[in-house]
């Protein structure tokens, strides 16, 4: 079958990759559309050893697995666990231990023909969101993760700071708790989607220090950490969302001064993504900046990594 | 009157220091023994720009205030609050930004025969705590604020990272939630304290990685946060409690990916702290390396920064 495959930090789209085979236990998923993430563009780069097939923002229509799936469109949850070790036990199934991840770790991903996912990673998609609009319930999940972690009240001060795909989905669910958003970027364009949402936005270098009681940093970038930092009152609490390439420095005795939270977040749950999908709460379609066949893929990487472009999908069956 | 008086990082014993006297809500007090803390070693070191007598771990005797509290001994609170900026209004005094800090903060603090306190902050030493015990009183509190920002569950692995004078005190209060827990740090002398008391103890080096759900960093140096960060699981809780010289660099990207928690710890309540040193069940004696007069302060501050010294106090009325 066809896919992308990254080897040696190389991605090519091959036409030779076997046909996966679904182990007891997990379903075969033909992909319909899939979602280009930084985190791929990071895997590209080298941010994390991978070999294989990219990808994990998709949709698929089951082919072999229960009765109940096959013919259906589904999303899936990117980590494939063992079920037995503390982690699994103790409900913290996404930091499993011997856990793969679809397109990160040690499992092909979502830039295929075909993929294969544990039956209980895949969640069926509403009939009323489309394909493409589906292909985001994976970054919503990793944006409801913040609320999963940390108490939001609504008269909360709450910053975001980045105006990218993930900065902009983190800014319209923390808008949906009521609370006192702000948004900054570096882009007025891509600042103005949410703006045309009624989210207020600013310019990053406008932000007022030690005015937020909650910061969410989505650049992955220094300076997008230190405006972050500044923002927050004493004892407030910044969310790491975006990794980091290297190391990052920081005055830690300011955190202990201040007694700052800082929290690092990563994936989320599935279903309130799909149900604020399915019920148009949030809004993806201005992300989508284009649609390209999978034979195209690599023209679609290189797309995804010009400034100013928010998200590309691949459609596989082209 | 005299004091060890900090200026342009200099320390110097004054004999001419003018008598304190207490502004309307204030009480004045005889410092009777004051302890040199790492903190005070910072400032001498410059680590933050402070003119003005040092010192903020104290006992003395009530000579001006309300009737309830003259001639009584007291412990004092250190930060002097405004009671009207958002953080007070809020409950959080102790982030006040109008606030000044004993012996830190734009105010005289406790390596002087007298100082002055807002009369809120002081609290009764019980007649069976010995004064040079109660010095302890601030640094206790220091340690409690952890609990008090971290829920601590009995059944939680915590570590504590620094075996020097705040370390064992964190070790100390810890111990009393029944926790697994344990105590690393380099001097086999200084561990040996923690062990009497029938806490679990190792060297630094030889932490399990990924064990603890909580781990308390009380060294202020790179080395200790990296073996606290290392031996954290998934989602685990990463205590600053010292203040560091500089910057600090750490992996960002492995915060997110593990969601861990780090979270900044300063100032901590006085009553609990003055609680467990009335009932023994903080255990301070074996801390006290050496009292030394005030007019010997500066061999005193000599003799706290030698290796392997723990807490030195001053004694003001010799």
């Amino acid at each position: 079958m066809k896919g992308l495959w990254l080897e040696n930090n190389q991605l090519q789209l091959r036409t030779d990759i076997p046909m996966p085979e679904p182990p007891p236990g997990e379903a075969l998923v033909r992909v319909l559309h899939a979602g280009i993430c930084n985190t791929d563009l990071e895997l590209l780069r080298g941010y994390y050893p991978y070999t294989g097939i990219l990808g994990h923002e998709f949709v698929g229509i089951v082919e072999q697995g229960p009765e109940c799936l096959v013919n259906q469109r589904v999303v899936g949850e990117i980590n494939a666990v063992c079920g037995h070790c503390r982690f699994c036990r103790h409900g913290q199934p996404s930091h499993c231990e011997n856990r793969t991840v679809l397109g990160i770790v040690n499992r092909n991903g979502a830039f295929g023909e075909y993929l294969c996912l544990p039956i209980e990673n895949l969640h069926l998609v509403p009939d009323n969101v489309p394909t493409e609009v589906a292909t985001f319930t994976e970054p919503i999940a990793a944006a409801l993760e913040i609320q999963q972690q940390v108490p939001l009240r609504p008269n909360d001060r709450v910053l975001v700071v980045g105006d990218g795909k993930l900065g902009q989905l983190v800014a319209q669910t923390l808008a949906l708790t009521g609370c006192e958003l702000l948004a900054v970027g570096r882009h007025r364009n891509k600042l103005a989607n949410l703006e045309a949402r009624g989210i207020k936005i600013g310019l990053a270098d406008a932000v007022k220090d030690g005015y937020f009681d909650i910061s969410v940093e989505c650049t992955g970038n220094p300076e997008g950490f230190a405006i972050a930092r500044r923002a927050l009152r004493p004892r407030g609490t910044l969310v790491l969302k975006s990794t980091y390439a290297g190391n990052l420095s920081l005055d830690a005795s300011s955190l202990v001064v201040d007694e700052i939270t800082l929290i690092g977040s990563r994936c989320g749950p599935f279903p309130p993504a799909l149900q604020l999908l399915a019920t148009g709460q949030v809004d993806v379609q201005p992300l989508i900046h284009a649609t390209y066949p999978l034979i195209e893929g690599l023209a679609a990487f290189k797309h995804a990594q010009s400034q100013g472009v928010l998200k590309i999908l691949l459609e596989m069956s082209k």
